[in-house]
């Protein structure tokens, strides 16, 4: 794993947490993004190297919402930068650890992404993630 | 803010997570630190410009031992790097956030910290932090 790529936080309201988190990070929110295919609508604030994720559910399907009605608002998980993401997926399943996806899945930000199951992280729930080349 | 200097992980031991999470991340953990005042024992792992740490409760007074019986294992808090707390303590406060503590303290890993109120924060724990120099 390369650094930490983004800070993933689960929100009610993307329209009440960009502002509050541009007076936190004192820093703009760059980028807007729908991800359809998860449910969430995203926004990003860079701080150094990584970069902070506010999510908002846009249906109940969405695994957001599910996380919302169960802790409530709050840090959703942490994203790895990986060079090569099968090759990655394939050292944690050697080490032990349970993946949710036997495949790398588009998500936000132009990236292959996959889970970890946090019952195998001490509840951190971890996403691995390879920029997509352009 | 700087860049995201750590992330804190709260876990029942370090002697289990340890060795998990230097499976997780492909890489070694580097320092183990007691932080007396905070009643925790800490364990550091470097991920590009950010490190995990691991927090393990080491008596009931800590905080981590309270996170750990009303949440579980799991994310704790965040940490921001800051050039001059003081001055970013004025600025948040300014801006209607609610620090908890009224002057910086001493914390793991050479740093004077100051940690934010999680209601102002979208439930997140923000710690800032400043090295302090020796």
């Amino acid at each position: 794993m390369l650094k930490v790529e983004h800070i993933g936080i689960a929100v009610q309201s993307l329209q009440v947490s960009i502002p509050l988190f541009e007076k936190l990070l004192n820093t703009s929110c760059y980028k807007q993004e729908t991800v359809a295919s998860e449910y969430v609508e995203t926004a990003f604030f860079r701080q150094g190297e990584t970069k902070i994720e506010l999510l908002e559910a846009t249906g109940g399907e969405s695994a957001i919402a599910r996380f919302l009605e169960k802790k409530g608002e709050g840090i959703h998980h942490i994203a790895f930068e990986v060079n090569d993401i099968r090759e990655e997926m394939a050292r944690l399943t050697a080490e032990g650890f349970t993946l949710l996806q036997a495949e790398p899945k588009l998500g936000a930000d132009n990236k292959l992404v996959c889970f970890l199951h946090p019952k195998g992280t001490n509840g951190v729930l971890v996403e691995l993630c390879q920029e997509i080349e352009k």
